[in-house]
């Protein structure tokens, strides 16, 4: 028969953020030393769970240790656990370095978050440690890091589909109709018609126009919007 | 610094089938010894995982293994890690005694899985071992598979919200008007009137009415329909 497999178990973290025109992610720099020197790259904001911690407070523990942020929902979406996760050499040798102990296998459990960046949370942000990084652009990260990101949007996709206000939650309070479609094609994964979009938006109930507009734009200065809960959950 | 949590890891799978009026869930019998003499009870389908086997294979292992069933299509829904999983004294000592070894602490990894009562899969069933309960009826369980089943539950209408195509999963090929009420009314967890869902039914391109109708029934003998799934994909 097969050893039981003893494993040790993390929770990595996909942190979503919208700068006005592309979607990021959160990632964590990484310092390490292999046969070829010392490298820089980067990983998922993640780590071990301890014996005395379920994973929804692992989730919230290694991220506030890692990033600075506090009081973040975190929504678990996945468990990964391919056999290959740690079969770059690199990634075992930082993390056996990492955590003083020898390591067999690792099951991580992901959970992602969507915050604003302009959201008070993210005045902490530990910038030595993290940086934002636009999410076709980051490049190989360590373990199967790039797989994460894809499922985590995946993810995304199917629970915007049963509730369009997460969207709401990338944007900054005020928005204009392009961020907002903005978010929806980078979300959904397709390009929208922008006179359909115009149209559309001022259908919806919970989506209210504001008198005032941006300021200090060098194109045609564009109306406000924002979103307004309490009119989506009553259309809903 | 805490000790970090080496874990055993399971998977647990629970299998919904529909009988027509009711769902159900197969468990497993358990026979067990406390210090209060012998018991039987139940559990899902579950086990831990070995060394050489990512979840997803451990989750169809185990269910062959447990209930004699193969090739089922099993969904991970979500990871379980309370630490009051293994609160139940009972539930330690089978579990120590079935596996041999000393057991800290169990992360569960939970799948579930849709089949037709009447799927050829099912027909190599260990009937021996497992049973049909009524998903209402099925009183308490070991561990936390109550909750489980519960959170199985929502995941299946969160999935069934996106793609109405898994309710037929359920379905016998030939269903009545009824039937598929039902499996509506179960999975959504609210009554829908009888008349309006007779009317929608009949405007769905891809729920097809047969010649056939009900044979040896007491009450009038309703019509069958069945499900076109071509013509599904090609609405959705």
């Amino acid at each position: 028969m097969a050893p039981l497999a003893n494993n040790h178990i993390s929770v990595d973290c996909v942190v979503f953020g919208f700068d006005g025109s592309r979607l990021n992610v959160l990632l964590v720099k990484r310092n390490g030393e292999d046969e070829k020197g010392k490298y820089n790259d980067r990983k998922l904001p993640g780590s071990l769970i301890y014996l005395d911690e379920n994973l929804d407070e692992a989730a919230g523990r290694v991220l506030s240790e890692l990033t600075g942020i506090t009081g973040m929902p975190l929504v678990q979406f996945k468990a990964f656990s391919s056999k290959d996760r740690t079969s770059n050499e690199r990634d075992v040798v930082w993390l056996e370095r990492a955590q003083g102990e020898r390591v067999e296998r690792i099951i991580t459990i992901a959970y992602f978050a969507f915050v604003k960046m302009d959201a008070p949370q993210l005045r902490s942000l530990r910038s030595d440690n993290v940086e934002w990084v636009a999410v076709d652009e980051v490049g190989t990260l360590a373990f199967d890091h790039n797989l994460i990101i894809e499922e985590a949007l995946k993810a995304v996709r199917r629970e915007a589909d049963n509730n369009r206000s997460l969207l709401y939650d990338l944007l900054p309070k005020k928005f204009t109709a392009a961020q907002l479609r903005m978010i929806n094609e980078i979300v959904f994964g397709k390009k929208l018609d922008v006179r359909n979009f115009h149209k559309k938006l001022s259908q919806l109930p919970y989506v209210v126009a504001l008198e005032e507009r941006q300021k200090g734009v060098a194109h045609r200065a564009a109306r406000y919007y924002r979103f307004d809960k309490k009119a989506y959950n009553n259309v809903r």
